[in-house]
């Protein structure tokens, strides 16, 4: 029988990923939320499925929002980091808007669990949630701010600013109808967004650079 | 006091927009499955918020579910039969999708609850709601033939024939952030749709064609 060094002794082996009880905690709440529906959801039915007893659970998280929020979080800040790098760096803004598309759409694909189709929640609109909010603002507007320059670069149109944001997190509902997305749907969408914004030259030499950046290989 | 002819007398005068008790239901029910939640919503309340009895809304709908399958079908009806008319015409495909994005932008631009945030819900995801699945499967489809006659007469890319359907659902994501979405947003959104396909000219004749055959002024 495993032990959880902040909790009580585990009713049952672990049977989740995850190398703590915190992040089975937070896989099992996943899962939940984004099968059974948040509101539906008790924190006793995520103990329940993590196999530790409802206790234990409030050792790691406080309340069944703060799961959420933990959750939330992970679905951008690494983009908005790379979001900020991007953006102090020199040079062309498409390469760069290129790399943040490709990494972000790879993240928002590669989650166990489709996180992102609990953005539209009625639940997330309280002040619980306020920090979430304005971290998916932050990354919202290094977009619009990464596109406006690539749109001044190319001619593109001005009004178009918001929708590279919008073609990355399509990738939600896309998940959503098909289970999944296929492998290349990270550099359909860099090259998408770019096209958006008028930019529909140099695109492999793009791919090849991101590649690299990101360790990834090109589609 | 009104009377609903097929229900019994109201409670109270009728402060909804709709011309009958089962649009006031539909109204009523809109509002609290996009800002309460589903889930939480009862049919209780629901009657209540239209100030009919729980007994007289089950003349109307039979249950919750019927309601929400009625709210669905209204977001993609009008559309499916759109694309089916435009694919069946000749010429070339660009105008034409053109013509159904801008249609189609602007129907879920304009209701007053914000419907397509429910595409997402756990709670779709039942044999109750396959009819409604299957009619959003023939938009998808529609949209993707369209998509890859733009892109073989254009030269685009082969893998972009899902994202003007992306698009146009992206505008259910900007009114959940924004509340509402720019005027022009329709218009917006047909040029961003056909320029991911690799169509970038002839736009401006083709904002002014769509504007003739939907009777609205181009933005």
């Amino acid at each position: 029988m495993e032990t959880d060094r902040r909790g009580r002794p585990r009713l049952v082996a672990s049977r989740r990923p995850g190398r703590s009880a915190r992040d089975e905690i937070l896989d099992a709440a996943a899962e939940l939320f984004t099968t059974v529906g948040y509101s539906a959801t008790s924190t006793r039915r995520i103990a329940d499925s993590v196999g530790i007893r409802q206790a234990s659970l409030y050792h790691h998280f406080a309340a069944k929002d703060d799961i959420l929020d933990a959750l939330l979080a992970g679905t951008v800040d690494a983009s908005v980091e790379l979001a900020a790098e991007l953006l102090a760096e020199d040079g062309p803004m498409a390469p760069r808007l290129h790399t943040l598309v490709v990494a972000d759409t790879a993240q928002l694909c590669s989650g166990t669990w489709n996180l992102g189709t609990l953005y539209l929640l009625p639940d997330l609109r309280v002040e619980r949630f306020a920090a979430f909010h304005r971290r998916r603002d932050s990354l919202r507007s290094h977009y619009g701010e990464l596109s406006r320059a690539v749109i001044a670069e190319h001619d593109g149109p001005a009004d178009a600013d918001d929708l590279p944001f919008r073609l990355v997190e399509a990738v939600i509902n896309r998940r959503s109808d098909d289970g999944t997305c296929p492998p290349d749907h990270p550099w359909t969408t860099a090259e998408a967004a770019l096209r958006v914004l008028g930019c529909a030259r140099g695109l492999s030499r793009m791919r090849a650079q991101t590649a690299r950046r990101l360790g990834l290989s090109p589609e």
